[in-house]
């Protein structure tokens, strides 16, 4: 049974809220574990009235469809965390491999992700939106909370803009590298 | 501004808590949008006591790695629903292109997922594991909330086990197909 590799089993796991049972991940092991799942790749923008900010995150996900409903989570480590975490209204950019410049924007660190005033504009309702993304959401937030230095927020979706034509061009974060969807990448012999 | 399309900015729109304001996104619009959001694919196993469930879920995120946190959520609607909202841990196996049959094993509806008895095993603290997926993580629940018909579950990893070497082989769904990563697939020009 060379994949299971049960764990000690020491009286400490098996107490339902022992203190050693929630010590036995270092981050490095989660991390290295994360690592290797692939992510599609969203830019989530926001301005709670001090300045738009943009984010690149790999955590974006569908919760519910009727109501829609997203989820998606910020580490408080991030320079847009005090504003998304407080936004009553996010957009979120579903990014495909032609908007691989805009993940890179938002995932670089110390500069001004707004400072090209061409790329991007406000929508009537006021939040950031960049040019050339077909695909985004404007969602109002509903539920956040605390977990771990991190917030996870749910949003509802209230406003949708789609591409006339679908792409496939998807993008990927994977093991620190990008990798785009297609035709390339589809397995087959399914 | 072709990609802009704002909505019709009509009073309701405005009210932060309007009622027309969240019913202008039609589920099949969502859909739609988050179909072409690819998704790195994740088994999860449980048993609350009523018996294994398996789920292929591609909402797992890492939330936080101090503490090792994740999150995913699971619509009512599923079959594992009323195990995986009850169960105080869970197994979430993130799967490679080398285990596309479990993951059309988890998303195949009517059939049972535990058939074969030589394909899985208990961990010796109770939660099903299946052979041959060389990353996983054991996880405590520490948070759930309903949304919208689905549950957000955020958990605490208490055990990871990790391949000896990492294979890049990753795997995604997009557009209701599967995808696998790897070199072919990663954009080099960045």
């Amino acid at each position: 049974m060379p994949h299971a590799a049960p764990i000690d089993s020491s009286p400490d796991e098996h107490a339902p809220h022992g203190e050693h049972a929630f010590d036995m991940v270092t981050a490095d092991e989660f991390k290295s574990a994360f690592r290797e799942h692939p992510g599609g790749v969203a830019l989530i923008t926001a301005d709670a009235g001090n300045g738009p900010v943009a984010l690149t995150a790999t955590s974006v996900a569908s919760v519910s469809a009727d109501p829609p409903l997203l989820v998606f989570s910020v580490s408080a480590l991030s320079s847009s965390a005090p504003t998304l975490t407080t936004a009553d209204t996010v957009v979120v950019h579903l990014l495909g491999a032609d908007d691989l410049p805009l993940a890179q924007l938002g995932a670089t660190s110390g500069i001004d992700r707004f400072a090209d005033a061409s790329a991007w504009t406000r929508l009537v309702t006021g939040e950031p939106v960049f040019h050339g993304v077909p695909r985004w959401i404007r969602a109002r937030v509903v539920n956040r909370f605390e977990s771990g230095g991190s917030t996870v927020i749910v949003a509802h979706a209230v406003q949708v803009n789609l591409p006339e034509e679908p792409s496939d061009r998807g993008l990927v974060y994977l093991n620190r590298q990008w990798h785009h969807l297609g035709e390339h990448s589809r397995i087959t012999d399914v």
